[in-house]
């Protein structure tokens, strides 16, 4: 039995991760905020954690909710927002756990064409002409999960003026906006709002996951300060607090320089990861198309029409390789197409993994 | 002004956690558990905690669930087992976030007697007996929150029966199980249910808060596999894993030895407490009427009638002492009761607090 190659996980390797410097945060947090860190807090999380975030973003402290996890804070936003039989826009593909929380909540989810410069903003702004009054629109701006595309700067304008012209919120979740190791950072459409005429209408959710580790459960909102302050009720009545303890020792890990380090580090590996990926592909699977994405943990990649994803992911695995399909991103279509994670994969294991991907296509 | 005094909040004072176990405790988390603590795990909780608590509650490790917090806990399992306009039995008084979280999924709360002894068990026999068929009873057994009292074995014993007659999901909400400073540990209706010839009809809820600490934010269930499943499904959907650092950090603290340590130190500060906060009221407020608790962190202290606590509340305030009234507890009754938290009051603090109590009783 060989080892099993994982292009499945959208989780960062241990080895980088960084376990020292997270041990030196847990012990300075138990020296220096014992009391905040082990008492019960309130559901705004962790203070000097939420001041800091404020000031990152340059909002009022009001302005921010610490979560357990951005995905936390996605079923507050979802749970306040949205409403059985309304729409809610969403790209196409998008992540498999947003389109079931939706789903779940009886939302009538409308997929709108993702391209390699972000959601078609023409096709929205046609299906907004044409009466669609979504509750929410939900952009995963950099390095979306699962396609691995950058929403260009002309969209993120395109998008706050279509919400400001037709008054819906957008919610942009952006837990990769630091993994980026190639191009310029984007200004996020909450700035691009918050410098329009009338601000208010985006709701930006980030999380330590990806440039802390994601087993210390942390992730953010910040919004309009009402909307912020009725999911803090939610969040309230919901577990009292988040984990006051993970907030300090990230909050500690954030000023001591380790939250910048660990950037580094991670931007480092996975630059070279996504390159041999990018690589063996050509190698291995020449028919195969995609654009090497720019940061992030993902890749969406599209093999010829004739390859079936639900009959390649059985034979993959039979040959010690596994990804996600693309079927699982989309309501409809993607039976050609899979998501490919670079984050959890060694270098070393990258061409042997996709050599086997290949052999299971050759198989079919 | 003078500093407050409160009596108000159901938290330990950080002289009673054990800060340098837990400091310890995070350094052999991050040394010998990073892999596991730091990376997404599942909604199951750290593996080696929930087999932990398996193994305590003599259990297989599917009939587990650890959570963040036991709050959160307490909300999927209503989310799981409530129907909008279906009755739940509740204690009369009981915690005012329960009767929150079933008010706010609609369920038609039925609050029953509480006696010193536990629940009336005559009364919701007569309830049952006259067709009430409720989607779960909700039921503190150890130091309720808010009275302090304890149910007694033979109620425990008559609980476990009329739900096998009436085949009803008994909830037994146990935070403060380990916080006994007196008289003898009593079975659970867990462990009770379990030897009976029909088990399955209890689901058992605990947290780390009160023998570690509120901001590691760790509780857990214990139940049917197939209901734990199911609540495993939502957590998934909900937060993909609880705080796998925070449990990681539990995980270590138990097993070296910092729980019992830290449950010794708990119980024997606040046995000291509870006794200084007997003796205060008998000398400053004679006709006050209570019974001391054998453990736990509530005493429920009824004052006589004429006693309006909506008014009490402000006096006291403004004499620096503070309490929660009485009516939080209840859907109706409870003017003259309050709640007396002693967990996060000194012993130096407790007979000033009374006598500031007592000023404020006079000067209505």
């Amino acid at each position: 039995m060989v080892d099993l190659i994982s292009f499945a996980r959208g989780a960062p390797s241990l080895d980088i991760i960084d376990v020292e410097g997270l041990r030196a945060a847990a012990d300075a947090a138990l020296s220096f905020d014992a009391a905040a860190a082990l008492g019960y807090g309130t559901a705004v999380g962790f203070p000097p954690l939420r001041r800091l975030l404020a000031e990152r973003h340059g909002v009022a402290e009001n302005q921010v909710l610490v979560t357990n996890g951005s995905m936390q804070a996605d079923a507050f936003l979802f749970d306040e927002l949205t409403v059985p039989g309304e729409p809610v826009v969403v790209e196409r593909p998008t992540y498999d756990r947003t389109l079931l929380g939706l789903r779940q909540r009886g939302a009538d989810v409308r997929p709108v064409s993702l391209a390699t410069d972000g959601i078609d903003t023409d096709e929205l702004a046609d299906l907004l002409a044409g009466g669609l009054r979504p509750t929410l629109a939900h952009i995963i701006p950099n390095f979306q999960n699962p396609a691995g595309y950058t929403l260009s700067l002309a969209k993120r304008r395109r998008l706050v003026e279509l919400a400001a012209e037709y008054d819906f919120p957008i919610f942009e979740d952006d837990p990769y906006v630091r993994i980026r190791f190639a191009g310029e950072t984007l200004p996020t459409m909450f700035e691009l709002d918050a410098q329009s005429d009338a601000p208010g209408r985006v709701v930006y959710a980030s999380s330590f996951s990806k440039t802390v580790a994601p087993g210390v459960r942390v992730g953010y909102l910040v919004g309009p300060a009402d909307l912020i302050d009725r999911i803090r009720v939610r969040a309230t009545n919901t577990y009292i607090s988040p984990n006051m303890l993970a907030q300090a020792i990230v909050y500690r890990f954030c000023v001591d320089g380790g939250l910048d380090r660990s950037v580094e580090t991670v931007n480092a590996a996975l630059a070279e990861r996504v390159g041999v990926l990018c690589e063996s592909l050509a190698k291995h699977l020449p028919d195969a198309r995609f654009t090497a994405p720019e940061g992030g943990y993902f890749m969406w990649v599209e093999l010829p029409g004739s390859v079936d994803v639900a009959k390649l992911l059985p034979a993959a695995e039979e040959r010690g390789v596994t990804f996600v399909k693309g079927t699982d991103f989309l309501l409809e279509g993607g039976s050609s197409s899979m998501r490919l994670a670079f984050s959890g994969v060694r270098v070393d294991e990258i061409d042997e993994g996709v050599s086997r991907l290949a052999d299971a296509v050759q198989s079919l």
